[in-house]
């Protein structure tokens, strides 16, 4: 089969013909019809993470190793299977749950193995979905997505609708609360939707640009603040009786953007981290107890979240928009679209 | 009557005789039997914390205004009530729970007035108990104690006792966790009881002090770990099969020991901040969503928490030790000695 | 002031002239500008609800005192506030929160006045709102609502909304979860506007009456089933894959209807209990733990409820439904006609 | 390998020498060294459970198919292990979690396996340990054990614990709410113990028999009552202010048991029903709502629960009381013998 691996980091991915799996046991052999094209993939690509002080996280200190075939929103049909798998037959059509754990460490054990002490993650500790097929580990991680459902939003629901719908639920949002959503790309809009779909918290959305507000306010958010146009943390303040907000979801958890949400954060406040964009901050730490603070860093979502969530997809409560659509040998080049901030929306590989 | 009252930050407490209050509505007035010294006072009397960046973070700043009454910790009985006052009589052994807010706030509502917006917590916003009585705006803030609980170890319990139990209760611990307790002074101590008799973790005591550690082992503490003595993160991750803490309480919570803190943090840790120490973290941001940490900001606990509280420490679970008892107008010197570090347990004045 | 007062069981409501209460400490007094028609009402002037093996359970029995001034859905405006009072002003418009408890038990402590030990409720223990004016013992009951919101759609929300609301809490739904809901009359409907709004859970309405039906499914019902046309086990079968509903909320709570539900609960299904019918059910107990099954009574909700709630409301996402408007001296006519099934939606008093 | 067979109901159990397995996949074979006879063994064996009105729940309606091999609480050492298994080797002494699902259902997705829509538990849907191996269908379930725990003692923890660990989970305990733990047999001593060692919750103890209120008293109870020899609600209600059990565990849930329970339960109280004595209760309907009462069938606990279970038994917090040894051709002698209640403590067969 092909597969579109990172064999040295920043290069353009190869195109190799590498052997199709076998699926054994209770294994799962995909047909990939739609893979989605992730920022974390370009972190992969990249080989590195911003830290404190201007240093590098690498990605090989967390344990991943080149040459890898990377991709983990993936969607397609179920090609082979292994004689102990159940439940599921040739062609089925399925989204594949990723972030795969040891499922003996405690997060496994309570189904929380996008937390697993040791991942096996699809696309970053193993082979993923840039390729024609996918080994599955079990048929416990395929998620049936219906006639009426195409591949191609459906990927994205994996991860970038799965980071959306867990960072919501970490937030806690009650009816009444005020959540600022900062950041109101793919991820953004996202959780905009599910917030509106599942909390009735007041949404305020937050972004440099005055076209994507239109569009979180088409989506649900009640309000919106353009903080290059605005003082944020005056328009926060402004929008609740000067209290600050109850909640932020930061999909960007840069040192600029959580800097500001600290200076609108209520007594109690959640503040849930989400990006992967990286940087320092300089926490005061008196302040965490005296106003309570929970800074909660969200990382992906639960087999069972996804399943909730392609619920709600199902009856198009949240819709992932998908605007660029490429080919298996164009990996590279929706990887470099990506990090160049060309591509508004999902990205999506049809291999 | 007569209190000593901060009139100046940092000078001697004046002893002044001040009108006594006459309870109206639901107030309750209190004869104080005990009332303890916190480090909180000393807060309040030097008028600061620390903050980031070596700036400090004013107590006026907070809401604070001098001249004021100190003390928080308050035990009495009840000496007058207002006509609308029920469920107490004069005499009663009470102890007073201090961290009362404005009643209609969303903290409020849900009954954890110590996280109010606008709060109105005695001896720090309103007088407190460094005096002969004491006003209560209500009598739902008194909880009863036995005839064999005294004054003097039961008024610990609204602060120093609360904030233990507040924090052991946010650290969520399961039993098969591992938490370190950072700090096994007075707070540490009680949290390491309440620990103990309420979770089934595994508890793992540091300090620097090889005595203090000795005590924490008595009190229920499973390993201890001298920070001083040894790699306090290499002695960590040796308990815990190389895999870190699942919380972590930290009774200090100043730069050193929360940068310790985080590099011995398990996935999906919670680290609990309680210390007013203070001083800055530097915090990697992108270190947040990856290992899905929580850094939970707590302080004191609710009424009911007390109550709770009360009920474990009426059958000797929890107990607060009392070192030193001062008379009224020896509170500076109290406040004087705390600061130094030479008050081992809890100092308590008798007015 | 005039109230309308029952002073003997099942005879007609009395119009009385008594003394207008002075509000004193934290007191307020209301002037009313609506009371809601409650089913509750017709219970305490019938004196009794309906028991195990036909038994009547008396409203003395439960602590009722009569004569009695009905009447606890208050919406109107504050008229004068005892000296203590704070945060409202005169001629504010307001809805009263009428589950009042003692403010020390254990439910009380946790903000759950709706479950307290000693209840005071407005129009049930104490003198409630079929009046001009009503006493609120304290300006925290209150919760103010906006200029948009009239009091006859308002005062519903204190009773009829906040059971509803609080029983699909109970329920604890999620977005995967089917939920069947019996009874789609007052509370039915507003059941089903809030499980849509805040849940994202797959709403099955049940009724005897299609055009109840066709409303209820306008109202976000994604299924309706008409218990006296077809078979409701099979039908909520044939729903749901054959596994039964996640949860039942059951707005009559009678032992025809419980009785049915228990026949098509899932596995760790939730049987949320609300209505006053009453009866008995023969419970199969082995069927509780092998089944896991849980049987939830609900009771109101609590002043936090009410706040998100109205939150809620004002956002027009849920929307009580006004059928009939009555003057004081029409309390017994209004008992009457709801009695026998002739208000549909709500009666409201205009005192 | 010889398995003690259950071919025919209510008749001696057959020792048959059956085909030992080989493990394919992620399996594992064990070799059994201890396997504990449970209350549930009989009614496998009898057929029925006790339903309402004198009707028999048979055990085939609930899918369970003869002959069978009975015995759920099996420890061992791993014998032989499928080429995925991982992270246990041969020779380890590991406790068996026999309440295995489908792995797909929601339950299972969030590691509630024994509550799954389509159980595979060991012993009652698949042939389980009074054999001398038995087949695991994936390492996963598998716990390993100390070497300073022996089988026999830990075997028991996988039912029995376990059952009364989840039951003291659902009761929800406080510090300062009084539990009534009915029937202080095996199970209930074991919650007794559990609730002491993570609660500090008041625990009174309720029997037929002093003798066994002694060892209640020993393990953790702080109050005892014998309800043959004094009224059980009015010695409840004298032990809690007349207000009632904040939660009652019970671990008979007959009629005559439950019908007395319903009798002291406070507002808002939880009655957790354990048992599978079974029979009928007569439920007030209308009480349910009105007195906010939660009935929670509780059936036995998580993978998870018995990973923290374990590890509250290496610290012997909890200490199942092994009093009868059998050989598996003794299998039948045992079952009679717990029948006729002549097994005081646990009854373990060594195969």
């Amino acid at each position: 089969m092909k597969a579109a691996r990172i064999v040295k980091l920043n290069e353009p991915l190869q195109i190799q013909d590498i052997q199709t799996p076998k699926p054994k046991g209770s294994q799962v052999l995909i047909k990939i019809e739609s893979v989605g094209v992730c920022h974390s993939d370009v972190h992969v690509w990249e080989g590195y993470y911003e830290g404190i002080e201007g240093q590098q996280l690498k990605t090989t200190d967390r344990g991943v190793k080149y040459p890898l075939t990377p991709g983990h929103e993936i969607a397609g049909v179920v090609y082979d299977l292994g004689e102990e798998s159940e439940g599921f037959n040739k062609n089925d059509k399925v989204l594949v749950y990723p972030w795969i754990g040891d499922g003996v460490c405690p997060a496994c054990r309570i189904g929380e193995e996008n937390l697993c002490d040791k991942p096996r993650s699809l696309g970053i500790y193993v082979d993923g979905g840039y390729a024609e097929y996918v080994l599955v580990p079990s048929y416990k991680y395929l998620v049936k997505i219906g006639d009426d459902m195409d591949t191609d939003t459906s990927a994205p629901l994996s991860c970038a609708g799965l980071t959306a719908y867990g960072a919501v639920k970490n937030a806690n949002l009650k009816p009444n609360d005020n959540v600022v959503i900062v950041g109101t790309g793919g991820l953004g809009l996202m959780a905009i939707q599910v917030a509106k779909a599942v909390t009735g918290a007041r949404i305020i959305a937050m972004d440099l640009d005055d076209q994507k507000l239109d569009i979180a306010k088409k989506n649900g958010a009640d309000n919106t603040i353009n903080s290059k146009k605005e003082d944020p943390v005056k328009a926060v303040m402004e929008l609740t009786d000067k209290l600050g907000a109850d909640a932020v979801i930061d999909f960007v958890n840069a040192s600029k953007t959580v800097e500001t949400d600290m200076q609108f954060l209520r007594r109690r406040a959640r503040l849930v981290l989400v990006g992967l964009f990286g940087g320092e901050l300089k926490l005061s730490l008196v302040t965490m107890p005296t106003r309570a603070y929970r800074l909660i860093g969200s990382y992906t979502g639960t087999l069972n979240d996804l399943i909730e969530l392609v619920s709600l997809a199902s009856r198009e409560v949240i819709k992932p928009v998908v605007s660029n659509r490429f080919k298996l040998d164009e990996a590279t080049k929706a990887l470099t679209m990506l990090k160049e901030g060309k591509i508004l929306g999902r990205g999506v590989i049809n291999p």
